[in-house]
């Protein structure tokens, strides 16, 4: 158990995108964060993990209470182009109505997974996972039904009375709010990386980029990452 | 995607352990199948790694369908007497009314994602797990409204009609009857590790060896392990 003077001990998932980080610098106000980190064999793994690193110094959260745990059987599995070099990370696409290629089947029922774990070992209750459903790719494990359900299941897949309880406080959040949100925190946006890709800059037109770019765009604030491209169609406003 | 000209494609989960043998022994009727075996830095994970590869043989389960993933993080968290040494495996009671040290917290949560992303992938529907609710150690992640809520976890976390479904055919079967048909199935119990600790022998007094001794007792049946001991209170009929 790690003891906490004043806050209840929560764990926020920090994948190194600005999603997460935003999150865990607005959830340090409810409680004491451990932060998880989770590798899953994608392309930009290194780099996350970096960026991981940079925040939880942000953070100010000790060594202590930082956990990376290795998930690389995902790679193993494949069927996402995240995971599988073979498999073309596609093009933004804002109106596009079926799943894209960069969905990682079932990959946040891991995340959340591994801090019920880590919870029930520590004695914390909070669990924070930064997913968005708007301004998103429409996956499936980022949708509002996923989350409660999730959270049935840790009530009965943990001890009576654990009280762990994972929260998507950006749920319905639009992107440019986070935005926003995150410069009214001060946070270092430029320690962050959230393309899909393992470029030198960050390409600009993978889906990820884009709804970043054009997040940026609708907040009239400047993304501090270098990109390759910034295309017109991540300026376009979608109802 | 696998073709399977037969029967759909189903996955089981495969400990190495008796419960999971016996089970997907019993499940190639309805699925073809692939196998799963985890690794989450427990005691005895050399020994039920090899007593998988032994029942994926038994099972004639070809190389392309055998996965093998590894979870060590779970040994990193802690909290189990299963994967920290530092925490003793408790002797057997069959009147304790606590959830017991062995518990590695929300393991069988892990177990079951990592199935659905390897079903998502390859296009299987059925998972089968082992998980018995009846003659049990009382763990929360064994509990039928666990596995009912996670059906509801993957229902909306994966693409719709995804049609993947975790089943759990022995939640409520008395171990004797496992016994029993496994025996009718012929299966190698030789090749099977069901004992929390990691001696030459099976300890014969933890609640997995009290649990599989009282069942083969029960069933009039021999073991075929080598046991370090074979304490009465393991034959002692509980309601």
């Amino acid at each position: 158990m790690i003891d906490t003077e004043k806050k209840p001990l929560g764990i926020a998932l920090v994948s190194g995108g600005m999603d997460s980080l935003v999150m865990a610098s607005f959830c340090r106000t409810e409680s004491e964060l451990a932060l998880l980190h989770i590798s899953y064999g994608q392309l930009t793994q290194a780099r996350e993990l970096a960026c991981f690193l940079s925040i939880a110094d942000f953070l100010e959260v000790p060594a202590s209470r930082r956990l990376v745990a290795n998930i690389e059987y995902l790679k193993t599995i494949g069927g996402s182009a995240l995971t599988d070099k073979s498999i073309t990370v596609p093009k933004a696409d804002f109106n596009r109505a079926d799943i894209p290629a960069t969905y990682v089947p079932f990959r946040n029922a891991h995340l959340v997974a591994i801090a019920v774990s880590w919870a029930e070992a520590i004695g914390a209750k909070n669990i924070y996972i930064g997913a968005m459903a708007v301004d998103s790719s429409g996956y499936p494990d980022c949708r509002p039904e996923f989350y409660k359900a999730m959270n049935e299941t840790i009530r009965q897949g943990t001890k009576d009375g654990s009280g762990i309880v994972v929260k998507a406080p950006f749920l319905q959040l639009k992107k440019k709010d986070l935005v926003l949100l995150g410069i009214s925190h001060g946070v270092p946006f430029e320690h962050t990386w959230s393309c899909y890709r393992d470029g030198k800059k960050a390409c600009g037109v993978c889906d990820s980029c884009a709804l970043r770019l054009r997040a940026f765009a609708e907040a009239d604030a400047t993304d501090p990452l270098p990109y390759e491209a910034k295309p017109d169609y991540c300026w376009t406003k979608t109802s």
